[in-house]
């Protein structure tokens, strides 16, 4: 029991992964285990609207353990595109530790999922991507830009990264958001990045 | 589209609702949201420790949803028995509006997870139980007894609330916590009733 313990403490910690979202009405910035609880649900709801049919369940476990890694390395920003590869090392060591602490090939099974995400290629990984990159943007839609604006992220840089992913995964909710994106910009909820993106 | 989206924000809601347990090594208190994403990794993993063959799955899905009538409620701690009743009347009433907001049935699908671990009676809802009962337990275990300490929370009342729960959906888990919690209870880690509850 011991091992099993030690490694629900360990997961403790992705609580304080804060995030660059603030959740709806609050003043604190999100953190990855919360969002994770979120993503979860979006994955179940939208489920129906999948690119290709999923197995949902596994698309759960895969959302609720795809952050684990940050609990040693933090949350990047999704728009900082430098050092990315050293990132994916650093998280590839942590779950790799924490994960490992769990008897009978449980942990296994986890870092599996983690990788599975990671590389993004079977249909639940891309459903999971989907999602994973609609729930922030969803979130600054109801929060007048609010990650968006504090961050200097243009319209155009925010369709560039997250079209691809969730028209893959989710075609249906890529066609809701791109209009919904769209009257942000008019709205001028975007930051321009000339502004510079930060580097976390 | 939309829909799914408005169910999804107004789960945000979850995220701002605070228990009484802190995160290790922070000074905020714990929300539900995350606490829910916890026990499902929880439960994952203490699978193969249940009291009676369960749907994993459905067990992952329950604990997910099982705090969502609290957006409308806020938390109550465990220990509070007063007033039960109507505050569960008022959780239905926040589950049956919040999930009624999806469409084909995936709502009602979740609202009667929601009403089955309630009901505490399947072998999924008995051991989701033992898992959210174990969770803060395991917290306060590896925090000095922080919520018990805060709150006046004896060492007999602890006993007496979650042995039952946990020693019927994981008795191994409690097996393990027994000897843990006499062994906090000769640290000093406990408050006593005398003190008095908090009402929530």
């Amino acid at each position: 029991m011991q091992p099993i313990v030690d490694f629900i403490l360990e997961l403790d910690r992705l609580k304080g992964v804060t995030r660059k979202t603030r959740p709806l009405g609050l003043d604190r910035y999100e953190n990855s285990a919360e969002h994770s609880w979120q993503l979860a649900l979006l994955a179940l709801s939208l489920a129906p609207y999948a690119d290709a049919p999923v197995d949902i369940d596994r698309v759960v476990r895969m959302l609720l353990v795809h952050d684990v890694g940050e609990i040693d390395t933090g949350d990047t920003m999704f728009y900082v595109e430098d050092g990315w590869e050293a990132r994916k090392a650093a998280e590839r060591a942590a779950v790799t530790r924490i994960f490992g602490r769990l008897p009978n090939g449980d942990g296994e099974r986890l870092r599996e999922l983690w990788e599975e995400f990671e590389a993004g290629e079977t249909a639940e990984a891309r459903f999971a991507h989907a999602v994973d990159r609609a729930m922030p943007v969803l979130l600054n839609l109801a929060n007048d830009g609010q990650s968006w604006r504090e961050n200097g992220i243009s319209h155009a840089r925010v369709v560039a990264r997250v079209a691809p992913p969730i028209r893959a995964g989710c075609p249906a909710l890529w066609s809701y958001l791109e209009g919904r994106l769209e009257a942000a910009r008019r709205d001028g909820w975007f930051g321009t990045d000339e502004r510079g993106a930060p580097r976390a």
